[in-house]
């Protein structure tokens, strides 16, 4: 069956998962394109498969769960201009900080990121770089959106990422756990190179236009800045919270 | 005098800089919002100043030769959707690559950097970590388009930027200052922070889904790569450029 008309309860419930609330509320978020939902992996899982009546006729995987869309409403259910006529609804993971503070590693917060680029980048590099955990506080942007999965390249399903966190919580359970919180901030005394960011030690990132709130930096233990020479005195936040990673990649 | 009328020459020519080959040809490029058109530096020349109608009312620095735009005709030429009212057109600097790399210093190649976000937020970069120029492969994005120039944050202005190079003329005048020729690859031997980046060194990065060119890692002298302990083995590619040019600044 073809699902066709925009009334369909399924179609209303799809386009709904576009919106950030819904995703909240049903712990649900949509993953778009051929490569990224074959990629997948096995411990997610996958609600259904939605795919337009174009795609149907050259799917080759074996999804279980598949509903068919009219070319007409996949579009309007895809993010991008030339859908390529997959998507994927995944149930989010539950994480718990505690367990994951517990077990020690080095871990990254980012306080109000707003840009879902950044936000996917940043979640893209600290993969890369082997960190630990991610921690998003509520009012970031929505790591669950299109975009900022989009930047991710499936690095949402390589290390714990949590969201809607209150900073002072989480920096409360490292506390208890004797992890050292290094703060990014224009007023640090140390410089990125000269600090050593141990396998206990977690540093906060703050917010593109105006960094951390003066609150969270009294709340960390030591405040870093990152060595510019040039005339500009600022990096792109993503590019700040990577520089800062690759160094703690190092020990 | 308020133009009004989408015949107008000056508004012709207006919008025809927004066209990547006007710009080329006529050596000129827009600057838009009015934070970045009052922080243009004295030896840029500025040719004229674009303003809307209802921003005129709010002017308050000195700008010579500015045309009004009524706002619907202004808004056709803004690349944002709630235009600020004000831009203005920049002549292009002209740059000798001999003279600047016999200055010596730190340098950076891009090959085929396609996003002109990456492109910019490269461009800041290397303005922060104090590269002395970056050249910018014929085939890589406009450094002067609107998104580009957004995210250079007015770097574009501190520091050379010589677009449309063919690498390799650019590495054999490197090669006859007896600059060191470094390249970011995956087939790299050595990493990052293996090796010592001093005053004569350049470092290409090629393009975001492909790297460099084989033709191009077979001109280097060193490849390197970043070490990456994590599930994803690629970093995004103004992030990579970033780690690379914060190495560098340590020197």
């Amino acid at each position: 069956m073809i699902i066709k008309s925009t009334e369909n309860k399924i179609f209303k419930y799809a386009l709904g998962l576009q919106d950030k609330k819904f995703r909240n509320k049903s712990r649900l978020f949509l993953i778009e394109g051929k490569k990224q939902v074959e990629s997948i992996p096995e411990n997610w899982n996958t609600r259904q498969v939605f795919i337009s009546e174009r795609y149907k006729e050259g799917i080759t995987a074996n999804f279980k769960n598949i509903t068919t869309f009219s070319d007409h409403l996949f579009n309007k259910l895809s993010a991008t201009k030339s859908p390529q006529g997959i998507m994927a609804v995944i149930e989010k993971k539950y994480y718990n900080p505690k367990e994951i503070i517990k077990n020690y590693g080095k871990f990254i917060i980012l306080e109000s990121i707003q840009d879902p680029g950044n936000l996917g980048a940043i979640i893209r590099s600290a993969d890369a770089f082997g960190i630990k955990a991610v921690f998003v506080s509520k009012e970031s942007a929505d790591i669950y959106s299109d975009k900022t999965l989009r930047a991710t390249m499936g690095s949402i399903f390589h290390l714990p990422v949590i969201d809607n966190i209150e900073i002072e919580d989480i920096l409360n359970l490292m506390r208890n756990e004797k992890i050292l919180i290094f703060a990014a901030s224009l007023k640090g005394k140390k410089h990125l190179n000269e600090i050593k960011l141990e396998n206990k030690s977690a540093f906060i990132i703050g917010n593109e236009a105006n960094g951390i709130k003066s609150k969270t930096e009294n709340l960390a233990d030591i405040l870093v800045k990152i060595y510019l020479p040039g005339k500009i005195k600022s990096l792109n936040a993503a590019i700040a919270a990577s520089v800062i990673m690759y160094e703690m990649s190092k020990e």
